[in-house]
């Protein structure tokens, strides 16, 4: 038999507490969870510094990739029989369900923004160089890790296979939804799985759900719409995130300043001179960067000592409403005033923003991969979510956006009390 | 107000996967959860290895002991207003219960094992020692840090106090069996702690249940016997701590014997000279320990190389059961046989044993600290839980013990297959 | 101690799936609960003809006042120090909370529709009549049986109190969205409730809530209006209704015109005659009912007995979308096309019509009791929910509705293959 | 295609709280559930009076049936392509899984002890009678029915398809155990069915478990024991049981005196007689019953009036424990001092034994149908499972038996304070 289709003797499982059981049937995704590239997932935390603000959350990427690939599995047992599906794609979508999220690193979010990188890049590289992974996927045949790929990268030909890992109803989705509930401990989240997985049908180029599914898919439109505003965007996680992104600033700026470090930053440096290769990549997890953290709270520098501390030790920044739209004037006046009261304001005076859309029908040339949800009408035709079900009408196309200013209260506290730096400051944050 | 006393403006709340919400009222709980000591328990896990058996199982000791904390605070609001209990101990209680894990460090068991350590003398050592935790806990009283290591060492004269953290039925089994239960995602550890909370009664020298709450202790009782083996005990569990605990040692060897690490081992030092200072100590955690098994991975030592990659990469030894006093023989063949093939038996051929007593009654000048669990009768009698249920009279002193012997069984198959030393290895061991 | 006060010696509790114990310390609540007025609540389900279509859905009203008594018996433990607070309301609070649905009869709402007739009127029969209730509320103050009814009836002049019971965000709500959902399995229903309780606030007239819970409001707006639609209005429910509806006429009906029974319907003819008094409205549950049902299956009336046995045992009516606006004519030419075939369009051919207001903020002289829901912002002011919420906002005042056609399918295709009549009624009905 | 193997269209689905969804795909499966006599049973409780202890425990037989056929639909699909297993016998299975609870009448257990009935001949009536059930199990053959019977008779020939009904680990006792769990909101009764499921093997003549899964069928059996003691043998349950027997008594015993009853008792009269056809047995259920206690609380028979009293309004006897071996001459006292007092002991003096066998192993001539639960070795071997499981040898075999005598405490009190009877009734009753 082609390794494409070799069974395990025995069926293996993973105890899920979201899924119950992960069940693996198939050689090759036993294999590929076994590969170091896949293991480091475990040192990846799904929530970055959620945990912070939420200290159940402190999951890993290897829960939640085992859980799309989970999800995909039941769906395409639901699919297996039906017009539209092609069986030959069932191996290419676990493999990508379970390889999507690959070339995550440590708290990606601010590592991508602080040093111009991708994630999604190095999963493609992890796919496609000389990899455990990469050299059990060949085995299925030399084109195989290309497809894999491209799924993930959304540019396979088949939008079908395609908007099964990646659409506005997609296994990763459902996963992270639940996951994230599951792990946090907070009561959104939870919508009928069972029910939609039910009802979804392989239709040309995707994925529909038949319309008397309608309700449940409701139900987990409101569930991301509520995640993202009471879990991922929740104000003190992004406060240790605005910590951490500084911290890797400053550390770029010393180091590109030719400071010396008492510990010297071996596993940073490509990523400070902007060469990162495969090898350094895979090597850096959040245990390497905690330890960093920790050693940095020991640097002479001061900035970087104190941030590492605040991280290591949840020290974190207040916040305030800000509008950097109307309030520019003050915050322009605030960066005077921290600097004069000797508080470096590029570090301790930070606006962050975070917007969400929480469902989207199509927009023809303008957001190409926000592919609508499709409703699967009994006459057969296909009718776009939003035109059919009001709640979701409402909030369709809805940007919402939330500005913060985050600042250490602490340090301005610790200001003279005469000081009238102090107080307009204090004026100005909490008019 | 007295700080013992002072009442934060507005309660705060964590929220908690187990107990929805965590309550803090008390100014103390709230500034000894803000300590650098208390936030260390973030980086290291509750369970130790386990989350290489069951993924969902990342959680930390942070989360486990704000949990005790808050059944202790459940347990007294219960308590008030009855007699026998004595208001002014309530911060104590709440303390001890917060703190009562503060010195385990990473993957306690193994560290304390090869390094002969007990985490029992750090949490007293940070309780009484210049740290955060000890400053806040003076501004209570010059004795009050005393008091609160007295509890958790079970030598406070108070002995109701004390059976509120440390029994048979104390507040850190009930929240580590359900805690544990829920992030491994098990069904078992399920038993309905809010009534064993509501017929809880405070008697002279220890808490008693109320006899019409037995079942629910049975309940416990067997909830607590299947999660020590299908959890605790797992035997991928233990492949892992041998193998974890096998690093340990060869680091150890190696620093003694001199060799030159590429990455000095400064972390680890002062643990392979015996002189752990309090220091030290703090800083060791499980990042730091895996950051370090990851630079280990490339030393030139073949075995500590080999080791870590297994850890790192959930490469384990395999397992068969051994029994060690009838299979010695075996045993001295394996061992020979081993050295024969090149593959190091002292640490590559391993049994490891565990047992269990789900449950024991009172046996005088044997095992001081297994108090027995007392029901309360309507007649004001206390009856030990053995002579009432039959269940746990089935059980009762009845220790469990379970042997394997661990082995690398790819570096075994790797073996010529002509070999007749391999041959020989595969008989004893699957005979 | 006065009556109001009086405690009983040991709390009592009943075990609850939804919120785990319901607690009872009053003497009041106690004997409440055990008077045959509230017994009755037994004997009558929750919701309807809802259980032909969720099986699990055979929770009584019994189950849900318990549930509401509970609830606010948590707000109230929250409210008890706070400012606006008279803690001197408790027992009034409880109490109506408690017996808020007394006035229940079986299948409420087909009673209430065809006999014109009012729960809430029996509800302030029982309260003020010569029942066991009203004994045990004497036992107050003369004047409490008066007071408890008119909190029921939001005549109540401290508004604060009747906002407990009857507003947008009420116990009753609460309670009942969360027990309709765990009986019939539904995954919607599930909100937080812990924090809404946790953050509600008793004001001068209402009961606001801290801006800081809004999500979690808005989450229990949206798990009603999909219990709405999903549950409280399911199609198949409703045909259930219907033909309950068309029973109670036709018995009606034949009574009137003289119809000599079988078995004479002795519970009846207070209802048939517009004359019920209190022993007889209390006389008449669900098993009562069910048993008349089950006899006049053996009636000779045929419609009679027809919508019986259809009834007892599921054998439903089908439905089509119908807009009553549009499609009168169609519906005209139906009415004579059944009669044609021999079948009543009066019993058999049922425009049935479903709607619902998700929430509304408040419109003034219009409807009076939709007191809208108020936030508390941090500065004190308050704010109604959907000048704050986006997703309320788009939700609020919107009133959906839903008409279906109901009509026996198996008797139409009984008709004759060759009936011109059969071939036109089902190209009107499945056009 | 033949009636055993025609498929629905489409699979329909009912909710269930406990396993999600039900799910049918076979015609003869939703035929069956469309039958009177299968609707019948949602007129019948599944655990009797047990709703006067638990409010939540108002769920039918409908609810459990369908239940038992889904867990079973689930095992086969696992059997599907296993040695052994013959896919001939699955609508069988599936058949004799949904109907094997058919012939439960209301209040099961005290009817059957009162009018000496077995509702297993009733299954088998309705199976092999003139029913709407026979006439659809026909069409699959005119041997069908019988072997329904049979399996649920557990005579069939195949003992492997019996077991999967009727074993100390089959499809019935799995889905009680968690249904009633689940209505009743006890925290017993949870075990990990998906696991037992997956591990189970069909073998030559029995269905047996792998050694793997011990530990869940461990968990099943102490969920067993608890659900016994806790829920089926509640004392309260048994006091409502124990009335309701004396309720059915007294009517036979007035019935055969020639008394005149006021609401003449039809229903009843061949149950009275002994002589109760199908048709009789078919139209009784607890709609009907409760509709004549309702009724009977208006006779002038004092004793059968303050009895239904009673049981409707939920005002039950006290209890207390008593040996009835030890404390005979009590017994004896008793006896003659209610008679003395005027309370008919035959009616008001009630002793009511429960006893459970939480597993036995195999008695071989003694108890036929207890066949033990096999686990199955790696090496093939089957081996009991009290030689393997140390908790389950410890209950193994052990009969436990609790005796409570019931009476009425108000009227023991009502005597007069100074009566010496009342004196010495209390004296023995709670010395």
């Amino acid at each position: 038999m082609s390794y494409e289709n070799e069974q395990l003797n025995e069926e293996k499982v993973f105890k899920d507490p979201v899924h119950r059981y992960v069940h693996v049937r198939d050689r090759i995704i036993w294999d590929l969870v076994g590969t170091p590239e896949f293991q480091r997932l475990r040192r990846v935390r799904q929530l970055g510094t959620s945990y912070l603000t939420f200290h159940g959350a402190e999951h890993s990427r290897f829960n939640h990739s085992l859980g799309v690939y989970e999800i995909v599995r039941r769906i395409l047992d639901n699919f297996k029989d039906r017009p539209n599906w092609n069986k030959e794609q069932r191996i290419l979508c676990l493999t990508a369900a379970l390889l999507h999220d690959l070339g995550h690193g440590p708290f990606s979010h601010s590592f991508e923004k602080v040093f111009k990188l991708d994630h999604e890049d190095y999963t493609r590289a992890i796919i496609l160089g000389d990899t455990n992974v990469n050299h059990i996927l060949r085995r299925v045949d030399d084109d195989f890790p290309q497809k894999v790929a491209d799924v993930i990268n959304k540019t396979y030909e088949d939008k079908l296979v395609v908007s099964l890992i990646s659409s506005q109803i997609d296994a990763d989705r459902m996963d992270y939804l639940q996951r994230d509930a599951y792990f946090t401990g907070v009561s959104y989240g939870h919508f009928d799985m069972e029910r939609i997985l039910r009802v979804m049908r392989p239709m040309e180029d995707q994925v529909a759900v038949k319309e008397s599914g309608m309700h449940a898919v409701e139900d987990y439109i409101m569930s991301r719409y509520q995640m993202y505003w009471q879990v991922y965007f929740h104000p003190v996680t992004r406060s240790a995130e605005v910590i951490l992104t500084k911290i890797l600033h400053r550390a770029k700026d010393l180091y590109e300043s030719g400071y010396v470090f008492k510990f010297p930053p071996n596993h940073f440096v490509s990523f400070f001179e902007g060469n990162v290769d495969l090898q350094d990549y895979l090597k850096l997890d959040e245990s390497v960067t905690l330890f960093y953290f920790q050693t940095w709270k020991e640097e002479e520098d001061r900035i970087l000592s104190d941030l590492c501390e605040r991280f290591i030790n949840r020290h974190l920044f207040k916040y305030v409403e800000f509008n950097p739209n109307l309030q520019m004037s003050e915050w322009m006046e605030l960066h005077k005033l921290f600097q004069k009261a000797g508080i470096d304001p590029d570090y301790y005076l930070v606006v962050d923003s975070s917007s969400d859309l929480p469902y989207d029908f199509y927009r023809p040339g303008e957001e190409g991969e926000r592919l609508p949800i499709h409703l699967l009408l009994p006459n057969g035709e296909l009718k776009e979510l939003s035109r059919q079900s009001e709640i979701v009408e409402a909030i369709s196309g809805k940007k919402r956006t939330d500005h913060k200013l985050y600042f250490p209260k602490d340090l301005i506290e610790g200001l003279s009390n005469r000081s009238k730096t102090k107080k307009r400051i204090l004026e100005i944050l909490y008019e």
